[in-house]
């Protein structure tokens, strides 16, 4: 893609670039490392070292170990062909970090992304939603935003997205396409939902979304066989937008195909759950009780591949139902404070063992940036401490946050011990963060010609790092200022898939 | 600044500038404006003209007006030389803006944004706060932070600041010199404070805290006798941290002065209400009531120029006190969530006729945008409206928000009628702001050559038009997605004072 912008604007300077070569060199990165080693801990690699062999898989963490001992070291011992290894150095305040994982958001929606007024879930779908997604059932427009939003995502280093796209089959098959071309691994949903819709945007049947369901799945399967990047993902709408005929179908769907995941939305806005009570009486599923999450769960959709987005007024009733289910949860500070959905309470999900991760939620979410996820689950986390019941461990750190935004989200996902970490075995999804160096005059120090002549730091964004500040404190000033300029390059499964050239 | 930068790193191409040059030509600005017109109004201005005299003063503002009828009809009204006439375009999808207006931060707190943990109001200031601010008596790292500060917050579209510096004579006044000489209009407030703070950063005693206040004020007369870029401000930092001696000698000083505003915090903490009863019993001051407001009002220090930072847990009497003085309150929600404060009801403030702004309050504030600031209140206007107590109409809008920065920020400092908005006039205090483009192909369309063969419009953020957008939803997908890298040129009093380069 870079190649083509290039020649097309060639006096563009200012552009971020995706790029998307083929590579299949043995990696060797060095430099610092950051990366959860559990909730509320990272963990710190100075002066390491580690090695990402041809497939994009990690074969060795080294610490304490720079070039020259890895060179005599290391790389024999993994029996690689020294003159052939691509070196990449994290330089003086750089760090590489686990690529972000966007547990969900709507592709379709990135066009709205800050426009909703004051609206709340249900108009807001009406008024600003459906139009928009049903408009992207013309290709040009659907080439236009999905290109755009899978650019945009990986600038922010999203390695992994798990996208909703829209009912239209060709264009949820394209979002798949330019996953699979750009180099992000993603989940991608071709979206059903056969009521309480409008006519102009509405599954005719059960049947159609089912037969349209499986001719996506097919569509991805054929171009991603092994699954290993691009998956599809069976992806009832919400509870209210399908009829208990479909969503029993999409459940006896994914207990056909057990490789593939679930996503939905749950309890995120009190209308809607009190929606579901009338739309779901228990007669009409079979459902233990009348709560959101029992329908899900009479249905066949509430498992341990399924990504429940929101989750903001769970009972906890229905908390201990989505545990024992071992359903995942992605929680979307973004939207949840935007669309005035509430504040979810992370802390009483995790205390149950629930695996979260965050989203972004675009459009609901106005950010593309799970950086800003992050930033928003922190503040949020705040409110809910102060709000009735709030107690002081509901705040989330700075730490905690992170780990949500890599580990957690790769466990809700499905990719637990694949991505989200820095381990041997697991694959190469990361990202190079660069701060600005303030020096003594006040003005950034760039870090030019360190490094071995590479090409320059850049823009720093608004992150000043004068020096003192110990590496947690970087983190978090990372976490509280960062954005796409603090995201120097990104890989996933060791192809380098975005480069910032300024 | 920027072609020192220039010379020393010819090699940065990637380095926002901030220009401080002296200009005198009479300016034309030409494109599109917005500005607000009511709290809840924006007013869209296209294909408009606006005229800027030498001294930085609006003298026309001219809808349906381009350059070839402005100068036919207007330069010749205005008697002004057509060949020596300044003019700026602002391109397609640009428009001109008011500077923003920061009514509360502190400069010298600037390396610690993003720093606080789990921290609130009073372990802040003790863990994080004083040991920095009081570091800052080092000449050199004064130097340093606050040609960081100003730098950064011109960028971020920031024409005025209210500038709480630190209790050191020398660097407060250095502060306000830095501002002077980038062009950046401020309030700088040498901090006073005598108890309750730790031995080796506070005031000796209140006659000290005046005498180097009278200082501080000096210097700032003498460097800018008409005040009209830089002010002092009477600064008690907050009661606590202040003797009933030094704020009755403030409340007194401000009197003798009354061309100086007075800034102060109030209730932005449940603790520091609760210390603030427990050290001021109402005899101890003369107060009608143990109340935060009572205290501040019985030392003479509420008054219709004083700017109370956060207001957050206001009781109705207190904030009918403070309506009843004209008192005023820069509302921080970065900060307030940041470190657990709360959520001001803005909307109960303004119903009764308090006029409000935004401060970014750095560091309790982990950000220097304004930008944020709004988009923040927007955010947490909307856990109010879920608070207990909360309605609907507790909802902050773009607009509100927009107007709270500007026009709103202009009376919380004493600039109402002065700057804020685009009028006859008033003072030429604005920012051109850029969005993205997108183009067919998903890509970034540059504004290249157009508009008269100008610099690139640059870097776009995350700002990004499709072009079906409405120009309300352009200005709110500004507001919940834009950065410094919208924010194309500042100028204060007309004077350009920040360009990106790029």
């Amino acid at each position: 893609m870079g190649s083509r912008i290039d020649s097309e604007h060639p006096r563009v300077p200012a552009q971020a670039r995706t790029e998307a070569r083929t590579e299949a060199r043995n990696k060797l990165f060095l430099g610092s490392f950051v990366h959860s080693k559990a909730l509320d801990e990272l963990d710190y690699l100075h002066d390491a070292a580690v090695c990402v062999d041809k497939s994009g898989t990690i074969v060795a963490v080294e610490r304490d170990c720079d070039e020259a001992k890895a060179r005599e070291t290391v790389l024999p011992r993994l029996g690689w062909d020294a003159d052939d290894v691509e070196v990449v150095r994290a330089r003086e305040g750089q760090f590489f970090f686990p690529g972000f994982i966007d547990t969900h958001l709507h592709a379709s929606q990135y066009p709205n992304v800050g426009i909703f007024g004051k609206s709340t879930l249900l108009d807001w779908l009406n008024t600003y939603t459906f139009p928009l997604e049903a408009s992207l059932s013309n290709p040009a427009k659907a080439r236009q935003v999905y290109t755009r939003v899978v650019r945009k995502t990986l600038s922010h280093g999203t390695t992994c997205a798990a996208y909703y796209a829209t009912i239209d089959v060709a264009s949820t098959n394209l979002l798949a396409d330019l996953c699979l071309a750009a180099g992000q691994r993603a989940l991608v949903g071709r979206v059903c939902m056969d009521q309480l819709s409008p006519d102009y945007y509405r599954d005719a049947s059960a049947a159609v979304a089912i037969a349209d369901t499986r001719a996506s799945i097919a569509h991805i399967r054929a171009a991603d066989p092994s699954l290993s990047l691009v998956r599809p993902v069976i992806t009832p709408r919400f509870a209210p937008a399908c009829s208990v005929a479909l969503m029993r179908q999409l459940g006896a769907l994914a207990a056909e195909q057990p490789d593939l995941p679930i996503q939905t939305h749950i309890s995120e806005n009190k209308n809607e759950i009190a929606l579901v009570k009338e739309l779901f009486p228990p007669h009409t599923t079979g459902a233990a009780d009348d709560s959101y999450a029992a329908v899900y769960d009479a249905t066949g959709l509430l498992t341990e591949r399924t990504i429940l987005a929101h989750a903001v007024h769970l009972t906890d009733a229905e908390a201990a139902l989505v545990a024992e289910r071992k359903a995942k949860v992605s929680h979307c500070p973004c939207s949840n404070s935007a669309i005035t959905s509430g504040a979810a309470r992370v802390r009483r999900l995790l205390d149950r063992g629930i695996a979260c991760g965050l989203g972004t939620d675009m459009s609901g979410g106005y950010s593309p940036s799970v950086l800003e996820a992050a930033r928003h689950a922190v503040l949020v986390s705040r409110h809910v401490v102060l709000a009735p019941g709030g107690e002081e461990r509901d705040k989330l750190s700075v730490e905690e946050v992170l780990y949500l935004a890599t580990r957690g989200g790769a466990e809700v996902v499905g990719l637990e011990g694949t991505v989200g970490g820095f381990e041997v075995g697991m694959e190469w999804d990361a990202q190079l963060v660069g701060l600005g160096q303030i020096g003594e005059d006040g003005e950034v120090v760039v870090g030019e010609g360190r490094g071995g002549g590479e090409e320059e730091q850049g823009e720093s964004g608004d992150v000043d790092v004068f020096g003192w500040e110990s590496w947690p404190e970087r983190v978090a000033k990372w976490v509280y200022n960062g954005d796409d300029r603090n995201t120097k390059r990104v890989w996933v499964k060791g192809r380098l898939v975005h480069q910032r050239k300024f």
